[in-house]
């Protein structure tokens, strides 16, 4: 049976959840702390980097990018219209473009800071980083994501979806982002209505639900998180 | 005909470089400054990274891994041996996951630290954040080289290029990456005579001899950098 190790708040494990959960695939989920770098799990992820994919047969992918190019390698023949990587070249490079644009930017601008100072802090030790939130890094954060829901409106005033006419992994990378964001109120809707709805869309989904349950312990989510019609 | 908007030492763009030299592609090379985000290359690359590499249609493809990737669709199937990305699920697994550590790691950890603070900042204007270098992030990336080193022995051990039997792309990306920090003489090859060999043998390709060729002006590159038998 499949395996996937991550963290509940892990915004690039909520990514890897959602894929896997638009695919029908359904892994046994291990939590792994990101912060323990245990020994184990660096034997199998030298990178020790979260999410990390095991197959049926035993093959270690690690990271949410290279889980969604091996989904796409091993099932993207089979899934025609829900392929969420097009054939397309030029669609294909719009959808890479747009992956990086929020595993990556997004990440580091954004939802790595908010979800590090504000959740994955409340459980670390110490000795590890724990402790209160850097407000420097949070006042950071709350400014960038501003900019990146004006380019989600932006995009999504002339397209169906983030990268196109069809829903890809370009949604699903930016709603798992946000989602993180969203538990802890940090997302300023009211200032993209064509956002707002967009994400409404995305979070309807049944493979957002077990997102929309989970609860950080002793931290009660947004009023609006788990409401479908925010 | 293509183009390459790339910088000289920028190691994402010796990257981008390395694999089509390698594929036989030829693109007239436009220099970027990475630090002015000049408003027409912004408007063809959102996001500002480099590489970009515009095909002969047009396509604007952003970014080293994504470049990596559009070559792989478009000529993967004809290069038989010589593809960089195999075919074979669990060896294309393997290809990224090394590719992600020299673009994402290697780079966060070691060459975007020595490029910035020992050649951008002697160019960039002071308002954009030039002048003298960051001692303390050079000294951190010095360190954390020798560790990468050691691990790209390890692998060697036992492989003959990185990831496995033939040359990939991980292979291409450690070695551009590498350069630009052995221009600088902060790659400690004697502690690593296996990591030393290999990248001896990466270094006498004929798609190398560009990047050798290449000074930053009014900075000497280590003795041994053009040497192919140092």
């Amino acid at each position: 049976m499949a395996i996937l190790h991550s963290y509940p708040f892990c915004p690039q494990s909520r990514f890897a959840r959602l894929v896997l959960a638009e695919l029908g695939v359904e892994p046994s989920v291990v939590e792994e702390k990101p912060w323990e770098r245990r020994l184990p799990f660096l034997e199998i992820n030298p990178g020790g980097n979260l999410p990390l994919f095991i197959d049926d047969d035993g093959l270690a992918v690690p990271g949410a990018l290279i889980i969604a190019e091996y989904m796409d390698d091993t099932r993207g023949d089979t899934l025609r219209d829900r392929r969420f990587l097009p054939r397309d070249i030029a669609e294909r490079v719009e959808v890479r473009r747009l992956l990086d644009w929020f595993l990556v930017k997004f990440h580091a601008e954004v939802s790595d800071y908010l979800a590090t100072e504000k959740i994955y802090k409340r459980f670390m030790p110490t000795e590890l980083g724990g402790g209160s939130p850097d407000m420097g890094a949070i006042r950071a954060a709350r400014t960038n994501v501003r900019y990146h829901l004006k380019y989600i409106g932006y995009l999504i005033a002339t397209r169906n979806w983030l990268a196109g006419d069809r829903m890809t992994y370009a949604d699903l990378a930016a709603a798992a982002h946000l989602s993180v964001v969203d538990y802890l109120g940090d997302v300023p809707w009211d200032e993209n209505e064509t956002a707002k709805h967009w994400y409404a869309r995305i979070k309807s989904r049944p493979s957002f639900r077990a997102l929309l349950a989970e609860r950080v312990p002793g931290m009660a989510p947004a009023e609006h998180y788990d409401n479908l019609d925010f």
